[in-house]
C-alpha cells in the first residue's frame, strides 16, 4: 500500500503535456484545473491521495501496453480487450496502465468495483489470516462448510438481504446465480403441480429425466423481457434478449419473451404515452403467462435493463409484474446483478418500487464480488438434499470480501453519498443535454444514483475520445453511453467528468 | 501457521480413548499404532507435523458441531452437510472439526484439495501482495486484463497444458468450463456449416437467434455418455447422466446419450467380453452421431466416470472415440474436472490413452482451484470478439493459486508419488478384497494412481463407520466407495486407511 500511495501522490496531474501526446485523437481543449480544486464543492474526498485529475501520457494503448497485449494474444483471446491495466498503480476511482496513463474510471470493470481500486479497508480483509485460509482451504460448502460460515453469512451477505428475504444460496457469477434461481423455481413449480413436498417422484418422472424428456425434464419455462440480459450460460442465455452477438449459434430453450416498455423522454412530457405503453406490456405479459406452450415457472427481470441499453420502467410497471406473478402463481425473480449494491442510491434497486410483497428471489453478483440468490420462502428449499448442489457452491474468500465491502459502504455511508452524487451528476448532464441536445439524447437515471445513461448517435467515438481525455466510460445496447462509477465516486469526480464530456462535445 | 502446527503435534493420537467415545457406532477393534511408525515404510512424510493417526473424540457431529449446524440451518440449506469443518485446525491430509476430531481425509472436498490443508507453500502465495491485489482489484479479464495476465497463465495454467493444446479460456467452475467448451464447439460447427470464418451471419440467423429459434439458435447437440457427470447448469446438466436427483424437474435439451461400456471385473478374466462391450458402445456411438435428429457438434466424456460410480474404459475405447470424432468432424472434449491434476498418476488422465491426435478441448477445475478449458486449434476462437465472453472470465486470484499448486506438485514430484502410492494402495485393497470378497467388489483403478474405487452392498454403512474410526471417505454412483485422497497422500496414510478398512470389514 505505502509504495502505491507514494506513486499516486507523486504523479503530477500534467494534463496539458499528456494531451499533447495523445496522438490518435484530435486534441480536445480542457479548462485548466489544479490539484487544490479537486474537492472544491465541499465533500471530503474518500481517497485524499487520488490523482487530482486524470493523466494521459500516451495514446491508449501505448507502446508498453501494445507489447503486453501482443504477448497475451498468443494464449488468450484479446479481441475484446479495452485497456490493459496495471492494478498495482490503480487507486480509488483511477485505473492505471503500463504507459503512465491514469484514467478516471466510470466503467469500473463492467460495474463490478464497489469501493475503489486498492481500497485500504479491503486490503486489510485480503491480507487477514481468515482470507488466507479461505483461499487455500476452499471447502465444498454443501458438504463440509467451515465452522464460521453462518457467521460470515450473517455479518456479511445476509446483513444486506432485501426486505422479506432471509436465506441465501451462494454461487460464483451472475449467470450462475440466475440459473440456480431458475432451478429453484422449476423445482418449486413441479412440487406444487405434484401436490406438495411429500409427494414422491413417479417412476415415469425418474426414467424420463435421465433421457432429458418430459415429465422428468418438464416443459416449463422462465419468462424474460425483450432487451434483458441475464447471463450467457445455456439457461441464462435462453432468457437473455439483449444482442444477437450474445446468442448466435448457441442452442436455446423455447422460452417466452415479454415486451419491455419503450419509454419516451423526457418522462414528464410523455407521462400519458408511457403509462399506456406500460399497460400494453403488462397485458401482453399476462397473455404470455397464460398461453405460452411451455408455462413459465417464474419471470425474471432487471430493475434497469443494463446490457440492453439502460432501459427503465416505472415502479407502477414493476408492481404490476409482481401482482401478475402472484395472481398466476409463478415466481418473481429480480436480477440485481448489475443494479445491486448501492449504485442506484438504494442498496437494492427494487427498493425504489415500494412493493407490498417482496420478490421471491433476488440475484446478485458484480459489486458483491461474489454471487448467489436471496430468498425468503422455505418452499424454495427443494424437498430433498442434493437437488440444489454443486462442489463449491460459492467461494468463502469472496464472501469474506463482500463482508468487508459492506462494512466500507456502511462506514462511509456510500449509498447515501451515491444518491447525492448521482443527483448532482444528473443535473450537470441535464444542463449539458440542453446545451448539446444532439450529444445527450434520452438522458435517464434521474433519482437512480449514479446509474445514469443517455443515447448518442456517435457513441463509439465519444467513448474513444473520452479515453484521450482521461476517462474510461462504457457503452451498452446499440447506442447508449452508460455511467457505472464506483460508490466512492464523488462530486469532484463528477465535475471532472462533466468538464471532459463538454470538451468532447465541443470538439 | 505456527499455532496450527503446535496444535497438530500436541494432540495425542489416543485412538483407544477416542473409539470408546464413538457412541453412535459400535466400536471397531484397531491394531495399536505409535507415532514413530507413521513413515515406517521408507518414504519421507511431506507433512512431518501431521497427526500420527486420526483422532476421534466424539461422535460426529459432536455437540459443538451440532450447535453450529443448527445455527447455519436457519439461513443455508444444511441437509447435504457431511461434516462441519474447522479449517484452522486442519493440516495436510487431516480435516478437523469443532469437537476435537481429526480425520484422515481421503475425500478432500470432493476431490478438490490438491496439496494438503494449510499447505505452507500455498500459504505463502495466499499472503503475497500479488494475491491481495487480485482479490481486491478483480478485473473483467476480457476487457481490462491485468498487465501480468500472460505471465500468470504461462508460468501457471499453461505450463501444464495437455500436449497439443496451447491456449486457454478461463472460467469459474467445472460446469462453467464445460458450458464454455460446448459454446466454443457450437460456434465452430456452425462456422464450418456456414462456410468459414469470413461468411457473415444471415438476417434470418440474427432474427431467429433473438427468439431462441433455429437457425440462429441451432438444432445441434452435445453427445454425452450414460452415467457421465458434467455439471448442473442447464447445458451441462443436459449432458449429465449420472443420477435422477441431479436432473429431476429441470428442463433439458434433447441431446443424445451414448452407452458407456459396463466392464466386468477382474479385467484380466473378462478381456474378451469387455472388448466386445466396448466395440458395441463404439458402434452405437457412431450410429447416434449420424442419426440423431439434432446432430452433435461435439462429444464430451470423462476419462473415468467419477460421480457416476467410477466407471472405467480402456485406452482402446477412448482412442476409438477420438477416431470417430475425427471421422465425423465433431469435436472431442475431455472433461478432466475430477480426473485432472495428478490423481491418476499422470497430470491429465487422458495421457494414459496414448492418443495420436490430442483432444480438441480439455476442461479442468477442482484440484486446479480454478476452471476453464484448454484448446489448441485457432478455429476454436470464435470469428468475432464478444461471442465467448462474460464479466469476470475466471478469477486471477485462483489462477495465482493454481500456479503455486503446480510449483508444489513439481517441487515434491507429487504426480510420481501419487502413482507409486496408488499402486501400493491398490495392492493392499486387492489383498483385502481376497480376504473380504463381499466387502470389496469390482475393485478398480489399477495403474490409475490413487483414483481407486470399489462396489459395496453396504456402502453407506461403511462410509459411516469409517468416520467412527477416523477416516473421511466419499461415495459415488449407487454403491461405489471412491477414494479421492490428495496428492500428498503417502504410503503411511495408505497403511492407516487399509488397517481401518479391515477393522470395519471385520466388525
Amino acid at each position: 500500500m505505502a509504495s502505491l500511495l507514494r506513486t499516486a501522490s507523486r504523479t503530477p496531474p500534467s494534463l496539458n503535456r499528456s494531451l499533447a501526446r495523445t496522438t490518435r485523437i484530435a486534441p480536445v481543449a480542457l479548462p485548466r484545473r489544479h490539484a487544490s480544486s479537486t474537492a472544491s464543492n465541499g465533500s471530503q474526498p474518500f481517497f485524499p491521495d487520488e490523482p487530482a485529475a486524470p493523466i494521459v501520457q500516451t495514446e491508449i494503448p501505448g507502446p508498453k501496453s501494445k507489447t503486453a497485449i501482443e504477448r497475451l494474444q498468443k494464449v488468450f483471446d484479446t479481441r475484446s480487450l479495452n485497456m490493459m491495466a496495471d492494478y498495482s498503480r490503480s487507486y480509488g476511482n483511477y485505473i492505471a496502465d503500463l504507459d503512465g496513463n491514469v484514467l478516471l474510471d466510470v466503467y469500473a470493470q463492467i460495474a463490478s468495483i464497489p469501493v475503489g481500486y486498492n481500497n485500504p479497508t479491503l486490503q486489510l480483509a485480503a491480507t487477514s489470516p481468515e482470507m488466507a485460509s479461505a483461499i487455500i482451504n476452499r471447502p465444498a460448502l454443501g458438504n463440509f462448510p467451515q465452522h464460521d460460515w453462518a457467521d460470515i453469512l450473517e455479518t456479511g451477505i445476509l446483513s444486506v438481504a432485501p426486505k422479506g428475504l432471509d436465506q441465501v444460496f451462494t454461487g460464483q457469477s451472475g449467470s450462475d446465480a440466475n440459473e440456480l434461481a431458475y432451478k429453484a423455481a422449476f423445482m418449486w413449480k413441479r412440487q406444487q403441480q405434484r401436490g406438495g413436498a411429500n409427494v414422491d417422484f413417479t417412476e415415469q418422472e425418474i426414467a424420463s429425466s435421465m433421457v432429458n424428456q418430459s415429465p422428468g425434464a418438464p416443459d416449463l419455462s422462465i419468462m424474460s423481457f425483450k432487451s434483458g440480459f441475464h447471463g450467457r450460460l445455456f439457461g441464462s442465455l435462453s432468457t437473455t434478449r439483449s444482442k444477437p452477438i450474445h446468442k448466435l449459434d448457441i442452442p436455446a430453450f423455447d422460452w417466452p419473451q415479454a415486451p419491455f416498455p419503450v419509454l419516451q423522454y423526457p418522462l414528464d412530457q410523455f407521462a400519458t404515452e408511457n403509462a399506456a405503453e406500460e399497460q400494453r406490456c403488462l397485458a401482453e405479459t399476462e397473455r404470455l403467462i397464460t398461453e405460452w406452450h411451455a408455462p413459465p415457472a417464474a419471470m425474471v427481470i432487471e430493475p434497469i435493463q443494463s446490457e440492453g441499453g439502460d432501459n427503465h420502467a416505472s415502479p407502477t410497471f414493476f408492481r404490476g409484474l409482481r401482482a401478475l406473478a402472484t395472481k398466476h402463481d409463478i415466481l418473481f425473480i429480480v436480477d440485481e446483478v448489475q443494479t445491486g449494491v448501492g449504485a442506484t442510491g438504494k442498496f437494492w434497486a427494487h427498493e425504489h418500487w415500494g412493493l407490498d410483497t417482496p420478490p421471491d428471489m433476488v440475484t446478485f453478483s458484480k459489486k458483491a464480488q461474489t454471487a448467489g440468490y436471496y430468498f425468503g420462502n422455505n418452499d424454495l428449499r427443494p424437498n430433498k438434499p442434493y437437488r440444489q448442489f454443486n462442489t463449491w457452491m460459492g467461494d468463502p474468500a469472496r464472501a469474506i470480501l463482500f463482508r468487508a465491502i459492506i462494512h466500507e459502504i456502511n462506514r462511509l455511508d456510500l449509498v447515501r453519498s451515491t444518491a447525492a452524487t448521482g443527483a448532482y451528476l444528473h443535473d450537470g448532464l441535464a444542463r449539458l443535454a440542453d446545451k448539446f441536445p444532439g450529444e445527450i439524447q434520452n438522458l435517464r437515471g434521474k433519482g437512480q444514483g449514479t446509474f445514469i445513461a443517455w443515447d448518442s448517435d456517435r457513441r463509439d467515438e465519444v467513448l474513444r475520445k473520452a479515453k484521450g481525455v482521461g476517462v474510461n466510460i462504457g457503452g451498452s445496447g446499440e447506442r447508449a453511453v452508460r455511467l457505472r462509477p464506483m460508490l466512492v465516486f464523488q462530486k469532484h469526480h463528477a465535475d471532472l467528468l462533466l468538464e471532459r464530456l463538454e470538451a468532447i462535445f465541443k470538439s
